[in-house]
């Protein structure tokens, strides 16, 4: 088949592919198609296009996140680029290998005055783990090696330790569109074999003596891949008596034992108790914690020792009482501890056992006295959800109230955490619902919703991805959190686009409509929102914005009622 | 009335009202509270409030562009700020003064998962004339001295010589909306008197001497603010035989013997005649040209000297014969050397002009002759536009059409040509229209349109903002362009949204729709599309792709034929 002359871009095609690269998405310009080229024939590598940049990295995002795969991203010159910045920050701080290409002119013609031309090698420096500036043409006899190395450093990069996004600006110079008939000459591949996972046997049985020393251990989970190795070895490490492990709804890790909701429990604890809930030894996995609870709570209760489990190479001091940074995969480190460690007398355990009894029927209680407002929809929505939905949730209220139910049945959660931006919820999850076949069910604010509304405009839409918007007033987290909820400009300045048409919004990109606004429209529309379908689902759930603030507030004051 | 009691948030409001900045647009969050309550509680600033960043910052942008005053930006901490880079990139080689404003978590809460941060510093700095890092809360006594003296720097910096975007991060403290009712003290403002703004008498003779000995000028002016009295000076040159001012639409100049139809002269031109119509001696005032047809011309047919007139201190060497980096205001420098030069024996202005009548008979025979499609229905809109009203472009295809016609009753043109994305084109014809009474028209493409989307979506559209969507078949540059055209990825990968539904758009956004599918209905809707209206209205214009593209190709040729 007839290919593009630039031997760089089939060079890059071709190297992606040999280290795992099987999406892409590519955004359309003049100055990147002998990328377009390049990857739109490529049979290793499924194309997707995306006009708008910032809508196809947040895909990008949403595709590498659900698969677990590098997943490659192509734009033109200019400020494509610069709208990508969002996404690949997340993807930095989320830890999501996405390989950022740009088509960019020659370097001569940077600063010319020459149009759509802007210095693009370095730009996202801040937010990938390492930039590239390649050409496409290759004129030298070491460039065609350079380029091979730099390309096959660029995965490397992505895929090592603590995952993250890299950028290849790349310069390609016209004519751009020559065809040949060549077939490239192959590119060798380069593997990485990692060392060793896990710590010495020295350093492990220094850790063991430590864990064995402490009476409580806790240890807390944040946003994370799943990963059923991990679970399982924390499942041991949960029988023991001195050991609590509380996982957030992100956390993706499920295991008998454990207490999947922080914040429910949490807010029934008497301040005369936290002492003896504060632990001697902290032990903490994933990326940032959604509970803001927890972490004040951490905070002011410092443990003795904190251990954080992170790939990562960078003092990371969430609760100020960091001292030991253990650089490793989770799950085996996890394995080898639990195998060394035992049990200690300590009723550690049974007392949060306890307090999850009274949370749970506290919370209960709360769900069954309340009216129709954001919690009560919650209480019904998330139980409807059929087993094995991968759900999505945007930042602002709703990942709080998810946080607050026990959700099961779901495959995996996933909510952009690692910057906690509204500005691709959307698009991340219509990217990730591209990857396979479960149901995807997307739960968002209608402020987030007005925000990423072009991620509903691509034409992936699987027929499996619902989306529910939470319709209560606009930015509902602004009247709920105490800074913003007592000032004047509430309405004018947090609160906008308090009325979202969510219906024109359906119809203007082809989504099956569907709306609840009290608990008898809720029981009978739910069900038919997530049967099958051959179109994309969205459902409008409106719901009172100052009565949804009061009831939260209420729902965290019912242990002191 | 009572106010943040976060010191820094009140002295850059005060700074900043000082500085001439009348406008700021604003993004909820609650880290830039305090931001959001200095800024809506000011008295002389009046403040926009736009959730998603990206338009936030190109209505930023329009509004600047079109009031020729600073507007200021404000977002809070986390990827709110890099969704502002695609328009700071723009605004930086528009060379458009825009305050960019970050509410931003302490430095030492900066990457220890703690959410919703990021590294911000300098995050912009590719696109930034300069970067600075603050603390709303000043403690030391030299603290208050050091913000007041760079918030001043900011501003001067912004507002000087070739004028730009600054960036300044504002670092805030929990809590976050405590009010005060103590006054704050009042702000020092620096003001700036600046050098000549012309070369001295010995330059300027040096100059004149130059041009003097040029029997063939040739001035090109392309992207510009309205300048009158550079056109009055212009009108002087222009009067000498041996000078042709070719201007662009974007120029914003206009003036007796100009010729404002570059492309449609340029290509009457046999290529036996390019040697007598290329200059001696080349000016070019302006940003980037859109024609890249006088680039090639002028790239081949070098002049002995080549003249740029800007307030930048970089080379920009677009034809690759620049001989003098001219580092002036244009008007008082052009207006200086037209006192000084006079009449030589030549007949360049007269050949020019000469072909000019040719080419303008030739185009109107030509529109004439061709059937429905883009170039008619530009040969019908233009001349439709009503006195007075501001043209905004999008990149793409629409504003190489606009360029062949001469449309002399707009108030100004105006097209974001600093980087020539299609990011933020219908944010920045809407923040634009905010400014002022005048009618607003938007001419844009659909891929394009739908893009940028969001930009329709604010509380702030004027009932006299008309938006006009060339409905032909999404992406029509690249049926048209070489590179592309032949391509057979063309509709997969470039010509994507081919049938954007632009009413639903109207219906969603509150807009009246119209709508144009030939001449017949193009008589009749025009007047009522320009008709003055309670509501903003937007106009869908049909016509064929690939006709569209054989029609431009053939008004090209038509000279030749």
């Amino acid at each position: 088949m007839k290919t593009t002359d630039k031997q760089g871009c089939n060079a890059l095609v071709e190297i992606l592919a040999k280290q795992g690269v099987k999406r892409v998405v590519l955004s359309p310009g003049s100055r990147n198609a002998p990328l377009l080229m390049a990857f739109s024939r490529s049979e290793s590598i499924e194309s997707y296009v995306v006009v708008d940049e910032r809508t196809a990295a947040f895909m990008a995002l949403g595709m590498s996140q659900r698969s677990g795969e590098p997943v490659a991203l192509v734009c033109t010159s200019g400020t494509a680029l610069l709208n990508y910045a969002p996404a690949v920050a997340e993807a930095y701080y989320q830890h999501i290998p996405l390989i950022v290409v740009s088509g960019d002119r020659p370097i001569e013609w940077i600063d010319q005055d020459d149009g759509q031309t802007l210095r693009q090698y370095g730009a996202l420096s801040h937010v990938v783990k390492r930039s590239y500036d390649l050409r496409a043409e290759w004129t030298l006899a070491t460039d065609g090696w350079y380029f091979n190395r730099c390309v096959n450093d660029a995965l490397l990069t992505a895929l090592s330790g603590e995952k993250g996004p890299v950028h290849i600006n790349l310069s390609i110079t016209e004519p751009l569109t020559g065809e040949t008939d060549c077939p490239p000459r192959p590119e060798r591949l380069v593997t990485r074999i990692p060392a060793a996972r896990v710590p010495d046997e020295e350093s492990m049985s220094l850790l063991s003596d430590e864990f064995m020393s402490a009476r409580k251990v806790l240890v807390v989970a944040a946003f994370m891949q799943p990963d059923e190795a991990l679970a399982r070895a924390l499942s041991q490490l949960a029988r023991l008596p001195q050991v609590v492990v509380l996982t957030e709804t992100l956390a993706n890790v499920r295991g008998e034992g454990f207490i999947p909701t922080i914040d429910r429990v949490y807010s029934v604890l008497d301040k005369s108790e936290w002492p003896e809930f504060a632990p001697d030894l902290l032990i903490t996995l994933g990326g940032s914690l959604v509970s803001r609870m927890i972490k004040a709570f951490l905070r002011q209760h410092k443990p003795r020792a904190h251990w954080r489990i992170s790939q990562g190479d960078r003092v990371v001091d969430t609760m100020q009482a960091l001292t030991r940074q253990i650089e490793t995969a989770p799950a085996p480190f996890i394995e080898a501890l639990a195998r060394r460690v035992s049990a200690v007398g300590s009723d550690y355990s049974a007392r949060w056992h306890d307090k999850e009894r009274l949370a749970t029927r506290l919370h209960d209680d709360y769900i069954a006295s309340i009216g129709w407002c954001d919690l009560k929809a919650f209480s019904m929505i998330l139980p409807a959800i059929p087993a094995g939905t991968a759900l999505q949730l945007s930042n602002g209220t709703t990942v709080r109230y998810a946080q607050l139910f026990d959700c099961p049945q779901t495959s995996r959660n996933d909510c952009n955490r690692g910057v906690c931006g509204i500005d691709g919820s959307t698009s991340t999850a219509a990217g990730a619902s591209c990857v396979d076949e479960a149901m995807t069910l997307f739960i968002t604010g209608d402020m987030s919703f007005s925000y990423d509304a072009n991620g509903l405009s691509s034409s992936y839409l699987s027929p499996r991805f619902k989306v529910i918007v939470m319709c209560n007033g606009g930015g509902g987290i602004f009247r709920f959190i105490k800074p913003t909820a007592g000032l004047p400009e509430l309405e004018r300045c947090f609160e906008v686009h308090r009325d979202i048409p969510v219906e024109k919004y359906a119809d203007l990109f082809g989504l099956r409509y569907f709306e609840i606004h009290d608990e008898a429209s809720a029981a009978e529309v739910l069900p038919r929102f997530f049967a099958e379908s051959e179109q994309p689902a969205i459902l409008a759930v409106h719901t009172p914005n100052v009565y949804n603030a009061e009831v939260l507030r209420g729902y965290f004051r019912r242990a002191r009622s």
